[in-house]
């Protein structure tokens, strides 16, 4: 499956986003690769948020994932749109052990208003990378709703 | 609906779990209800937690809905258990706008293995509270296996 | 939560529509409640849409489930729409052992353009209900593109 | 990935428990392939499984994708062993217009007690394949629970 980008600046236009996203810094999470209709991010191991046993908790699993998503549906819209998560689904296959974690994002439809997304997880655990998570998103075009 | 808690300690289990996670304390996120299969969890709004517009990125509140979720799931485990989650769904259906949020989570089904719940997010805002977010979610327990 | 119909005459749309759905025809369902946000479907045991232990098979619960959703977010929907089934999620809590089973559905968020619906199916047995599984569905209002 | 099946007899159980679902009978699905974790059922269009549009309805294409999830799974699991479907999403991402149908699915997670599986459905029209649906499903092992 590939995609063409509908406007010529989609990586100006995601990353500009990407940087007004405060819960991203806040986790630490670095945009590694985006094109159109596919983002990974990465972050480092956060003992800050972890659950109960010292990995990463669902939640940080997911808000990797989901904007990973986010980001690759929003490579493939036009100038001058927004995007909204309408909601996702996510399995958490294996604890979030590791050093770091990457979320690669891969659209598998591209409609003018609905967007679906499949985005997985992996951890880097002493430079061996693992499958933990699998999300699948819908997501929506806002058409003439700059994102700014 | 009601449930019986086979643990009559279930709220010291809950409770001590619940102080172990450290995204739960980063959120600044506060247990205002425990039942046998219930659990609310609190959290005021955070800027630090955003996405682009400045209202709470769908990851803040998708942690605060397993959290609950997950709690309210963990009140019905018998003592010595410990919890996983499998997987979950949740729909965005409004901004997260407000200076206040909650996670309210009931237990729709609790089995001996798996435990179905769901787990509704609402922004209070100039006192009103409004719906905006619902998840599903499928919690597995995991017998003699001590969460600590 | 209430809602408020746009179309005075919903209820000939949505019934004018579940007559066009052969798979309802086909596995004998009957469409036993329709309010605004709301619908009840129903159907008998049926041995020949069973899963390898004689049970309904989840698809057929699934599609129980899902068309009573789908006419209770049409509901909503103004005169002249069209409704799609964007996704859903659901969790098969029981086995689908019974007589007779329902699905009830019920609005959970109105947009303009995407309504999120719960649908819950119950099995009859020996009179007693039984929740057997949970659906969380979101749907998509066309507007402008009549239904038939 | 790579699995390989504990069952050396892992076809026969498949295919006999594949013969026992009487839905899969009743709507002419086909198994067309079977391997370690990997699965692919197929039907034609059928006229009398349809939604309002003339096309398949969401929850043919739903039980036809999740039985090929149900397979995948199950074709990994040890002998004496029986399968639940614990829960799954589904992406309708195109109507399901076609001559033919096909689901292939493939086990993305297998654990002792829960398996993960994405499936995907394929219509067939005018010689072209199209991906209409991506599902996502949860299922789990019944360990010393003969499956007949």
């Amino acid at each position: 499956m590939r995609f063409v980008a509908k406007d010529p600046d989609y990586e100006g236009r995601v990353r500009d986003s990407f940087a007004r996203q405060t819960l991203m810094s806040t986790m630490g999470v670095t945009m590694e690769e985006l094109g159109p209709g596919t983002c990974t991010l990465a972050m480092d191991y956060r003992r800050d948020l972890c659950q109960q046993h010292g990995y990463h908790h669902a939640g940080t699993t997911t808000a990797l994932a989901d904007s990973a998503a986010g980001y690759a549906a929003y490579s493939l819209m036009p100038p001058g749109s927004s995007l909204l998560t309408v909601e996702y689904k996510i399995n958490l296959m294996a604890p979030a052990a590791g050093e770091r974690f990457l979320a690669r994002a891969t659209v598998e439809r591209a409609g003018r208003t609905i967007t679906v997304v499949r985005s997985e997880v992996f951890a880097i655990k002493g430079g061996e990378e693992k499958a933990i998570a699998f999300m699948l998103a819908t997501m929506m075009c806002l058409a003439d709703t700059p994102d700014a």
